[in-house]
């Protein structure tokens, strides 16, 4: 059976001075605030995103991520994914409706990497969405970095075999591209639920749960430019870019919110169909795989993680 | 059930004058010629697919279109659509693999715009197909127009409502945007098996079995432009463009070959998903839905097909 | 002597309604209004621009264009041109300092097309400037349209070899391309004061002192599209394009302002040196010339004027 | 009175071997060779150069630069030039015609920083030149990294002081930014005989006549990321970018030949009048002034040169 679930519906990440974060993500990033919630999150969009929001805000204490969901096609879908985690002997938390403002039941249960992942179906459509009937081309003129949409994570951690045995066996995602030892070993996983050539990443870290990156679409390799020329106005670190991956080929822009997480902007890279073949890199060519351009990796790569 | 059908697989189009032809396909727009066959028949790629081809040109006394053909996910697929068309009372001719160099059995009927369609599942993949191991971003650079895939066709027929039955009960493509009139008819449909915002669209037309435009995808706004400095130096009649679409926001160009077939490059549009709304267009805004920066059809439009 | 005269300084347009000039120059098209005066007069600029001011807009009864003026390297520029004008029988206006604000003295004259030019060697610097000290690229981001600066301007007249021959002879101008009859009669002259294939322009049309286009300089391709995609929201009619000149390679859109004045946005185009010859093209070309892609003029090039 | 020096006209670098430096200039990059003459040397050009040639190569056995020619107005220019030298006490050398092929007598100097420079005024017109009848916006197709012309040179000395002073007062060239100490010496100054940003610029480094890097001019950003695909494809080693100047605010790659000579291709950048004001920038964002984006040198910028 083809893959259940959609795509990446939200994201929930740690930061620790929401004013800051908001200055980061609102306006220069350019992201639309849905809510600010009693709890102290803040919730987000990109203009071309349907559902109510796909960036959720935490303060605390300690950047990161706390956790990492994903739309399914539907209610029915949840439970045959919540049956076959509990086949394999993951363990299945439920979560009732609401916890996220506009967002139905979820599912939640930790991956082998240590990271909380969740499935959900319903999400509360955006009064902000973009138009169905006689639809302009954005309802808005884009803001700020002009993004489309949150698109995926890059994460951290020490069982990227167990990951992708999990993610491609039993939540029947494909991996579109992997990175491997000379003995055949992971140490890096590129899994799609849909056409992107990535809609969950995996890197090797020797540590449980962390988080490297959280990735947002943009319309060209001209917005990739134009976004860089704002980190530079609003005075956000980058920690390497423009460039282009070797994996999936998305030209790119790593960089830091004020709390340290590592946000991506990028455009481009290619779709996978169902008969698209896994794209296979040597790990002597992590660098290449990564930083296409310098074809090596930087200092940041490997070991700058929240 | 999700659609099994994967994407567009190829076009059969009807050429005069195959030198010409060959000019414009290969020289002009940068197409690759994957064989010349005995029975005059010209196989042609893109540089981003891996199937062997996707364009065939057959040299006949008349332009327009012979066939589209779909691949879908496996051969059980195939069989599965030969049986729900059958219990729709269409009916269904059995091709024998090789009747395309290179392609497997294939299905084939006719829609009730008069259109043959085709449905197959195998298909030899390309010698000179993307890399997959430790792939660069293409294996040779990309020539002419720099075009990725074939990527849809546009048709014109009477019956655009039992068209859009059709694939949508039948075949089980989901309907991404659509042109209706005041009392709710469509004028137009645009249909998708995956992710694209259209892999086939229908226009209305008081005759059957007309061919509009086969397109192509480039990978972006600058190389449309790229695309129009050729037709000019490869004397390329141009319809319309550069500009844009309202209905799936593609950036595009039409242009005719050397037999008057239509053309088009694009880049960009949107993606959807299966819980992406149809987007509805009134038939008092098919001119700005069709041509968004001019917002009136041209008058090769609705007239000029093959 | 190389010409004095260093670039178009500022162009004062007529508007009917100054409510809806404003809403398409400052809100559509992003330029910055630097002051509304007690006569009704206002300023606009390009973020790209030192100057004080490049367009102003007059509200009367009748669309079209006061004067285009051209500011000189130094004031002896200026007394040294009105001498050459005076011996080459133009009749010459002194101007006072302060007719337009911020400006020094003017000369004004009228060209056999019954055009006024104006020369002025002096300008207040605007406040909002690009930057000088560490400077970012831009001061603002841009806005709108994203217009760095008024580049040049297209007028229309009787005559053009009259015009051709005060330009280069009396003003020192060079030609950088010119459309010619068969018996090598000027149908359209492109004259540049400095690098740029065109600072001013003229084509030929049955009536004296009439007004094509303004233009206004993009960073890029990219933003002419964009420019595009904003003349939908606010309902702008576009004239013809995104498309290419052949005379300058510019890449371009023609579109009017409420008043019915034509517009012009446009990004590249090739620049000029003394020893750039002059490119010549024959009047059988001109639609080639004028309309790359098309290789056709269209209705309204050579018959909508203000 | 203004600068009579029109632009750079050609410069000759020394490479180690001219087959790789071949591959890498004329197939990489795409530069047209115009001749390889029998003394080794082989001259090339960019697509959108009148001249004969722009670079050329000389085969020995040390990397780095033999000379830096800029094309006068005229000859006259060339004589008022080598009179200004000689009474600033700056030795000139005559250079017959034809010392290079198809130049006119040069006069060559040593600058206070050690370089050679060349003044000249008459080159023959390549043959495969823009066209001037009815031209079309290139004569081929454009190839490789696609290269409009040689554009501007870096290089790196002692006295940076001295050639601002010979350049600005002797030559009459103009300032368009420099880099200042607190106690306002020139650590960098960026020096343009036209309307360019930069037609040379020097950099303080404790040795004389050092190369940095000579530039190329590509179209747009997107030309400047498919520059950086090329280089991956001819493995060309990149040294930063792609990425943008605060100075000049070109967008930019820094790549080295086989020779180990640094290569630059950039797009963009402003243009200046004779009123353009001369920016400056503190020593101590000189980072953020040469690399934009990373506000911070990289090791290789102040230290690699030949």
């Amino acid at each position: 059976m083809s893959c259940q679930i959609m795509r990446p519906g939200f994201i929930q990440l740690r930061v620790l001075d929401m004013a800051a974060a908001l200055k980061h993500y609102r306006d220069a990033m350019g992201l639309k605030v849905v809510s600010e919630e009693a709890d102290g999150r803040v919730y987000l969009r990109g203009y071309d995103e349907f559902d109510r929001h796909s960036l959720v805000l935490r303060p605390t204490d300690r950047a990161g991520l706390d956790w990492y969901a994903f739309k399914c096609v539907n209610e029915d879908a949840v439970t045959y994914y919540e049956e076959r985690l509990k086949k394999a002997n993951v363990e299945v938390q439920r979560i009732p409706a609401g916890e996220s403002p506009g967002i139905g039941r979820q599912i939640a249960f930790k991956i082998p990497t240590g990271h909380e992942l969740r499935l959900y179906a319903e999400s509360e459509v955006s009064e902000h969405c973009p138009g169905t009937e006689n639809p302009e081309i954005w309802v808005e003129e884009p803001r700020g970095m002009r993004i489309l949409r949150m698109d995926h994570a890059l994460l951290y951690g020490d069982d990227i075999e167990g990951n992708a045995k999990l993610f491609i066996e039993v939540l029947e995602m494909r991996e579109a591209e992997r990175v491997v030892t000379p003995d055949g070993k992971r140490v890096a996983t590129f899994l799609t639920c849909g056409w992107k050539a990535h809609d969950v990443a995996f890197v090797h870290y020797p540590e449980k749960n962390k988080f490297h990156h959280v990735s947002f679409f943009l319309d060209s390799w001209y917005d990739v430019g134009h976004a860089a020329d704002l980190m530079v106005k609003y005075d956000i670190p980058i920690d390497i870019g423009p460039t282009r991956h070797g994996i999936t080929r998305g030209q790119t822009i790593y960089f830091f919110d004020p709390s340290g997480n590592r946000n991506e902007v990028f455009s481009g890279g290619y779709h996978v169909y169902p008969d698209t073949p896994t794209r296979t890199w040597g790990a002597e060519n992590l660098g290449k795989a990564i930083f296409y351009y310098d074809r090596k990796l930087n200092d940041a790569f490997l070991s700058v993680v929240t």
